[in-house]
């Protein structure tokens, strides 16, 4: 063959040519070293913290065995085969109706089922949301910090981060308004109100309000992402910004991963016609439709079972597993390492002294067997290196105390 | 809102600026117009041949009940939780030891189950391979005419899309190599070696060899998709491409859809690890894992249930389909109208005389209550327009007859 292709003059000789050129997006992607650092954490002995996994032991898996066998008996031709790219309308119908139930006594416009597509979880909304709006060195504005596979599903389509200054109730909206005034290309502001990934915090009403009046202002889109709205400790039902959205520009995101199961890969979103017809293009492009036997599954587990039940039972268990690891945090951290207590969600954002680097803590935490994630690459544009996150829904009660206990060893053992 | 608005000198005004920008892909998109016509086809009472949808007498409903019970039961917390991203180990072996008791004995090297991905549906695949490969403006080479999903989802990178001579063996490689010869950018091949969509065609061993091996004198990638190899009626088994890849550039891609239920959404890629790594990262940002829980089953399903001989029946059906269709074909279709019957898969190519147009009779058939793909979308780079797809699989006999005879009513209509 080397002989063959060196006798003749053809345009590129396989000498001459890399065997395999990818994008330029891909060869040019700063590769995070999160992920080997996270590979570390899965090692048996190693209590992690860093995850973001619901317990197992909320599935409700006798429920959902019988659920399987009706949906399959009952409507196994349609289950088993293509469906609408938007998803099943008996699921999008069962989405609706509860949202309707939940957010219309806040004012928010009725939910039509039509206007709902069925995603394979959020983060697929998240992925098409970016395709469908960033081009290269687009504005996408978020929180400071924000969610990691959102920011990383956006990187797909180079945009520049922006983080907007964000404080105990949330984003800052005097701060958005003067960072939208002086930036041209801002395609939309991806934030997560509930019980934020990866800090915890819930926005006032108040901060709501006066965020959507600046988003009116200015016309942008806002992609609304509510994984943990229903995991509620405490504190009144606060509407979702979508509840305020008078001109149609909140893209609203909920899902079923941390409520019933994320082995099932069902998550929905909420937009505007405009918006989801382009959705629809994207979403038959890249999957042509989501599981059409989990899509059925799902809604007849809201249809014919307690889900409202379902979630309390959810909400009583993280809550005794946050105060669990709230108060083993006041007991063995260091004074100088400052938390706030959630009010719901999954996570606990803590901040360490300036002089100390959550990255290095890290090493120190894996040689104690214990893992958590580094805050600095929920920080797009900033470099904080002295915050991290914790995870309390998946760990049970003796392994939350030891884990911090070996945190705060940890602590001391850092030079 | 609008006072204060023309008070500020803010540096956008509302009345200034569109509500809301998408990306420049998505604004210039074509938008296809074939979305609207096979809306048309799904009207009650057309006889549609349109779509690619099995039987849904072929599901294994039973057995999938079964199945769903066990795995709920066996493994419900692992089924229900989130999974790695390149998909569930047992599934990924499982799929590696049919792919080496059908290949091996052909020469392929020994698959190994970490080299697989699972999707979610082959689309996700090619959308992933796009998304790796493809920046804009470069080239993709493909049969003529070619698959139009493929084309749709590669569409979103903005390549130019080369079509290479192809005739009743397959594509003529000494044509892919004059072709190569002058395409600097070139940066995969797309190609479907078993009954193709939309043709039917199947290519000659000889021609897979030929192809392999300009495909290794210019070191160019392959994307083998190979939804319908299976569902071989007549002629012996023929080696996948990636039986002669000596230099891992062969992307493998399978699924289930055809031969099992596509409603589970599950598909798998085989690749080399320096291309597998890229996918990887795509993978998580776009759906972080396929359904763990369909994984499951399908894994199930091969191992514990009769896989082999659920395929041998599926073909039968096809079969006995096909040879209905085609009868009824050479019955009724005017003799200048060509078709060439095909050995297996889901789809038979008709090609009319030059004056006549596929849209055009198309718009006759919708009239006649009967429909079809017109071919002209599966060509992205040639303009030919006297070509119909037909898919033989979904309708029952009698649907089948009734169909065609009123596809050669239209043609007699035709003006």
């Amino acid at each position: 063959m080397a002989f063959i292709l060196k006798s003749h003059k053809v345009g590129r000789y396989k000498e001459d040519i890399m065997a395999i050129r990818f994008s330029k997006v891909l060869e040019n992607k700063k590769q995070s070293d999160l992920g080997c650092l996270l590979a570390l954490t899965a090692q048996p002995n190693i209590i992690s913290f860093a995850g973001g996994l619901p317990a197992p032991a909320t599935f409700p898996i006798k429920e959902l065995t019988e659920i399987a066998i009706k949906v399959r008996e009952k409507d196994g031709s349609n289950a088993m085969q293509y469906g609408p790219a938007r998803g099943y309308m008996g699921l999008r119908q069962a989405i609706a109706d509860r949202m309707n139930s939940l957010y219309k006594n806040h004012g928010m416009k009725t939910v039509d089922a039509k206007s709902i597509m069925i995603t394979s979880g959020s983060q697929q909304g998240l992925d098409i949301t970016g395709r469908a709006f960033i081009d290269k060195d687009d504005v996408v504005l978020v929180e400071s910090p924000s969610y990691l596979g959102a920011l990383g599903a956006f990187a797909f389509e180079q945009p520049k981060f922006v983080e907007v200054p964000t404080d105990h109730e949330g984003m800052i909206p005097s701060e958005l308004d003067k960072i939208l005034a002086k930036t041209e290309n801002a395609k939309f502001i991806y934030v997560i109100p509930n019980y934020q990934n990866p800090t915890g915090i819930t926005w006032s009403l108040e901060r709501r309000k006066a965020f959507m009046e600046v988003v009116n202002k200015y016309q942008i889109p806002v992609f609304e992402d509510n994984p943990y709205g229903d995991l509620r400790f405490e504190g009144e039902e606060i509407p979702p910004l979508k509840a305020f959205d008078t001109e149609d520009l909140v893209i609203y995101s909920g899902t079923f991963s941390k409520v019933l199961a994320p082995g099932m890969r069902i998550a929905w979103i909420l937009a505007s016609e405009t918006i989801m017809k382009k959705f629809d293009e994207i979403k038959e492009s890249t999957d042509l439709c989501t599981s059409c036997v989990g899509q059925r599954e799902v809604a007849m587990y809201m249809n014919e079972y307690d889900f409202e039940g379902h979630i309390r039972e959810n909400c009583k268990l993280y809550e005794h597993r946050r105060n669990v690891m709230w108060e083993a945090i006041q007991k063995y951290f260091p004074s100088d390492v400052k938390c706030q207590c959630p009010h719901g969600g999954l996570f606990l954002w803590v901040e360490l002294p300036e002089h100390m680097n959550a990255r290095k803590l890290f090493e120190v935490c894996i040689e104690n067997e214990v893992a958590f994630v580094p805050g600095d690459a929920f920080f797009p544009a900033s470099a904080k290196n002295n915050f991290f996150r914790l995870n309390f829904s998946y760990n049970d009660d003796e392994l939350i105390i030891e884990g911090i206990k070996r945190i705060a060893k940890a602590m001391k053992e850092y030079k």
